[in-house]
């Protein structure tokens, strides 16, 4: 990842709280609290994980990886952590959660000026192994995605019907979610089906 | 589709514009005209779609229903029209243009003061045969949520390979889209692969 592609990855990562805002603020709550079925995630599940990955999992692992290198092996993210994140809290109080500590997290990230050369810096992950600053950083963008085409087909799910015979037309509607194979998901985030 | 429901539609609808516009504007232009690969489309390009989508197809299938009914049948959407409509602009201005013709069509939409009676109402697709003008108002919902999923794809493309290991936890990452079968595309929209 050059400097370059790390301006990139920042300007998606910026992007990303307001976004999800103003696709889901002040939305009726029965289409925000609703999932894809059992064991999976509404749209407040997911802004949850979002913001739980923004205190627990992203920053923390950089910190780390400058600090120990391979030394010291990440904790592992807790897929579920968003449970205790989001108890008692609105959809509308947890986007601003969002968008705060994603712009703390960013002005850490640019306050740490980091060159060409600490992205090939390592960490150790807890069922990867060893990874590279540059992959960390591309995967907290990447995660964001995720999470919006994930959030994109949680709302489009109760269409399946109603489109009739547009079903076949409509991609988001063919997307059953694209989970890794279950061996790799101890304890560690992805996308839910 | 239920009166409740349409105003779950038009809630969703209203959001579409400013969710992507928070998404992209102003992100560099690499990340907003890179498509997936031979004959896919860039986020600028589904931007355009979404704004020839406005002015040829929803709105005015949604008249020749409440007009002519089954008796004329739809005029076949241009899945390619955008290019036109695209011509010259940047996404700024496309942006502000789904913006402005959304907003229009919505109040349009509103002021037809649509009953309960008046879902059931049929019109005809030149591919689909009879639909019923509740379906093709749900879609028009699915399709701006089949096209954020696809450009939540678009984005996360230049991350595969960054990722490194993480590629696989990652789901969006595993999305190669979900293409309609290929009879079925004739002149018709659908989410692009």
């Amino acid at each position: 990842m050059t400097e370059h592609n790390l301006q990139h990855t920042i300007a998606l990562l910026t992007r990303t709280p307001a976004a999800l805002d103003a696709l889901l603020r002040g939305l009726p709550e029965m289409l925000t609290s609703r999932n894809e079925g059992e064991n999976t995630w509404s749209a407040f599940e997911v802004v949850a994980h979002l913001v739980n990955g923004e205190r627990t999992d992203w920053m923390p692992r950089v910190r780390m990886v400058l600090q120990f290198g391979e030394a010291q092996t990440f904790e592992r993210f807790d897929r579920w952590g968003f449970a205790q994140e989001s108890q008692g809290k609105s959809l509308g109080q947890l986007l601003d959660e969002f968008g705060r500590v994603r712009s703390e997290n960013l002005n850490e990230l640019r306050a740490l000026n980091l060159q060409q050369e600490d992205f090939k810096l390592r960490g150790r992950h807890p069922a990867l192994g060893v990874v590279t600053l540059s992959q960390l950083l591309a995967t907290w963008a990447a995660h964001d995605l995720t999470h919006l085409h994930q959030i994109s087909r949680i709302m489009a799910h109760p269409y399946r019907d109603a489109v009739g015979p547009w079903n076949a037309y409509l991609g988001v509607l063919q997307c059953g979610g694209h989970s890794a194979p279950v061996q790799q998901l101890q304890g560690e985030d992805r996308e839910t089906r």
